[in-house]
């Protein structure tokens, strides 16, 4: 396997639309596609906004991973043969209301769902936290991990995807938009950097553009290589984007840092309990 | 408590020069007291200088924590009523040779040894590895955690000084310099700050300045809020320079992310094993 690129489609979607955002996520496939992208990363809740008045709006929105939203992710992944990863209000088989995330592959099967374990914010009022694992799978464009937005600033969650393979973690998030001394990138940013650098894997994270009842989002979306540093994104503005960037998996299972030392091969773990 | 200002003495010191890094060093420490600072952070092996030839010339620079350098370093930590962290080419009370940091408090009294427990590049050939968890220590100027340079690299040691209650982890290091996309900030400086923000504390990581044998460093030092921002440095040459700044230790004693979450409760480490 050569190259592989991955694209973050940041999109503007609107709480409460479900059939305008899926018309945006399908779009953004179709576009992604047609630039070249063999990988896919949608925002965080694509199907359904992220700003819930309450839990029964939230409740309202949420569809099983076998509703529309994810058939529609689904026929676009097989139609392009690209491999998806998006994020859904999901009500799950036993009826509970998660914040998941799907990770599509090119044949259009539905390979992994993945509910975020970390909730931020209000999140706890409208959503039962995840307490898997998060998935890594093998697809024909790399070892691929899923996680969902705050779960990234957790270390130790980011440290099993690698762990279990990963070459490259994709994740959708919403990130609002908070203050930041002139001159320095979003911190929600940094962290992926560093989180990528420090395992020696690509990441992947798709945020927001556009408002949300009042909430700015940072429009931040990046992929980051193994060394930390941005191939694509952030964008200047916080707007509708595609950001797509060459990744090579090779490059993210060696996990060598010069001659003499291996991020993992280094790592300590009898001391870390 | 109000204010603690905590300074990085980025320095340039020369391998095998003891005595001429002794000097450098004590006037460093005079310096930074002059200009108010508390806390004073010295570079990685600040008593021996880093790029040794073999085995033999780190174990001649060697000194025991009694021995010179941390002598006077003591000295200047009483005279001027200042907390001390720097690195040295340690002989230990069993004769091995360490990559180690002192922690000296504002009475000149030696309250921590902390041994390197990453090993980084050749130096496996010259040290052996620590294996004791990181020492906070409690001070005059806060709760005070020490690690050294790779070890920063590894964000579940720099998880355990934050959990045993530090609120400023400070940091010798010596950064060799890499070579980094156009604008990009050196990636050290980068985890750094993203160690900082995932955990809620101050981190003040000292780097050096200069050549050492074609070993360029990249005379980055820097001391990170919070919020993963650099309050001082990194400076634009790496060159001989003070950077203080003003840390509020119970800043770091909060660990609440908006009105809804605290980085360290929302941990799951059930899930992490």
């Amino acid at each position: 396997m050569s190259t592989v690129t991955v694209a973050c489609a940041q999109l503007e979607l609107a709480v409460g639309d479900v059939r305008g955002n899926r018309a945006a996520a399908a779009h953004a496939l179709d576009e992604a596609a047609a630039a070249g992208a063999q990988v896919v990363v949608l925002p965080e809740l694509a199907t359904s906004g992220y700003v819930f008045e309450d839990a029964a709006e939230a409740a309202a929105l949420a569809e099983p991973v076998d509703g529309p939203g994810v058939t529609a992710w689904r026929a676009a992944a097989r139609r392009h043969g690209i491999t998806v990863v998006g994020g859904l209000c999901e009500r799950d088989p036993a009826g509970r209301v998660r914040n998941s995330a799907v990770l599509i592959d090119a044949s259009g099967a539905l390979r992994a769902v993945y509910r975020k374990a970390h909730l931020f914010g209000t999140e706890r009022e409208f959503f039962v936290p995840g307490d898997e694992r998060p998935p890594v799978v093998e697809t024909a464009h790399g070892r691929i991990g899923v996680l969902v937005c705050y779960d990234l600033e957790f270390p130790e969650w980011v440290r099993r995807v690698a762990l279990a393979g990963a070459e490259l973690l994709c994740a959708p998030v919403n990130w609002p938009l908070f203050p930041r001394p002139e001159g320095e990138r979003p911190a929600e940013v940094v962290r992926v950097q560093a989180a990528a650098a420090v395992n020696r894997i690509y990441i992947a994270a798709c945020d927001r553009a556009g408002t949300e009842r009042g909430t700015r989002w940072t429009g931040a979306s990046v992929v980051v290589d193994p060394d930390g540093f941005p191939l694509a994104g952030p964008h200047p503005e916080p707007e509708r984007a595609l950001l797509p960037a060459a990744c090579d998996p090779a490059r993210a299972r060696d996990k060598r840092l010069g001659p003499h030392n291996d991020v993992f091969a280094d790592r300590r773990p009898e001391l870390y309990g």
